[in-house]
């Protein structure tokens, strides 16, 4: 069986599909980690060659300006990736995985006692988005994504310098302090004293940085040791482990976490 | 009676209390705006005084390093605007707007037949937060949030260029085109043919851009009449209106939208 067409049996039957850029893990890993974790049934059309109406050719069909959404009540999308599942057809990342957790199985859902903890994840899934995925981007592109990284070389060091100092920090800091409080309850979790998808999301953050800012994240382990034990811990749940070594995890290349030499600094 | 201590029903009888910094609209005022169409109840501590545990004061408290979150399962906080609503302690302007809109009557809730209406108005809202208010952000500050805008004024010229030439007509054209889509309905409104959240966001969003971006703004009202139109809809919302002209409403200054005459351009 191929992997792009790799199905289990989800809970309601009816499978997802995620469209995003092929060739980089990039936002839509996080959505696809959720789904391993829970072992979903879904096609992920990155995998499935452009002749098949997969690859960049379905990113590029659903964000054609000239798409005007469907029938059934979606509107337009501007950017992938993009969940479709049954009539929905889903965009940003944030909100993709708060539509998938409480459904997989990874964040209180509302038949839940804590009715109210998808906000409270979705504030830290936000948070390390905020400053774990979206400026880091920043950091090789602080002046225009329009421009290639070279025309923005001298502003990229200086940017890269500042996250590193104050940015990196604050963030891991900030999560640190998360996995010390009352709330995230026994155990390696941020949340609940139990695996949530906001502890997927941070991993994948984590990962990312220890490829682009290899030499600065080395230098951390030890001030945010339980950041780097959820990372760990994440990282040997036997299905993660099983899909990070096979053929449908993408690697590391010219997406939001990038690997410059000059800009794998530790100050 | 003050304003800040100015109380209406809300549904569930619990008022709101809002936590962010005096002075600015900020992010904040996305919150504001929902409570104020909706007549809801809420403290805004912002236009309290320090003295009475209200201003930067009530911020600090909340974002203190030392701050642990609480026995109620509420984590730590890393930046305001704060949403304080019965227990619960909630952070990020995405996730509180989110929580508040359909509790508001400005989103379809679990109980309405659109169930999944509130993750289409949540990708509107994140793609309207991302490239009208986080990205406007950056082009003031594009190397620091920690260096004055002075320290790095070539390169927001350099920024602010490529965003009013290339983000700003994409952002506003894909609103524009989510507003002749069959998923807006009749009417003005993003979304369902009726007043939502989103549509709250996106007239603050366009207020921010013409205070920081005048001149470009004035230029595009003819390509995206749209947007310009639900704007002044927005505005003239009998509670909007009357927000809008009270002294509840903080000016614009040094916030996320700034006016640098150097960078009002508009190539």
């Amino acid at each position: 069986m191929s992997s792009a067409k790799r199905q289990k049996t989800a809970k309601d039957g009816v499978p997802y599909e995620l469209v995003y850029w092929p060739g980089i893990p990039g936002r839509g890993e996080h959505i696809r980690l959720l789904l391993e974790e829970a072992g979903a049934a879904y096609t992920d059309k990155a995998l499935q060659p452009d002749e098949e109406g997969g690859g960049a050719k379905a990113v590029l069909a659903l964000i054609d300006p000239s798409h005007m959404g469907d029938d059934v009540g979606n509107p337009p999308i501007l950017a992938p990736p993009v969940l479709r599942h049954r009539d929905l057809v889903l965009s940003q990342t944030p909100n993709i995985l708060m539509y998938l957790a409480p459904r997989l199985g990874l964040a209180p859902s509302a038949d839940d006692d804590d009715v109210d903890g998808i906000y409270r994840l979705n504030s830290l899934v936000l948070t390390a988005l905020d400053g774990l995925s979206n400026e880091v981007h920043d950091c090789h592109h602080p002046i225009a994504v329009s421009l290639y990284y070279e025309d923005q070389k001298e502003e990229a060091l200086r940017r890269s310098q500042d996250y590193v100092k104050n940015r990196l920090p604050k963030f891991l800091g900030y999560f640190e302090r998360v996995l010390k409080s009352k709330a995230s309850g026994e155990g390696p979790w941020l949340y609940g004293g139990r695996l949530t998808y906001a502890d997927l999301v941070l991993f994948h953050c984590v990962d990312g940085l220890k490829f682009m800012f290899t030499k600065a994240m080395e230098a951390m382990e030890k001030e945010y040791k339980g950041v780097f034990e959820l990372y760990e811990a994440v990282k040997a749940r036997p299905k993660i482990k099983e899909y990070l070594a096979s053929d449908r995890r993408q690697k590391f290349s010219e997406g939001i976490y990038r690997h410059y030499d000059e800009l794998d600094i530790t100050e």
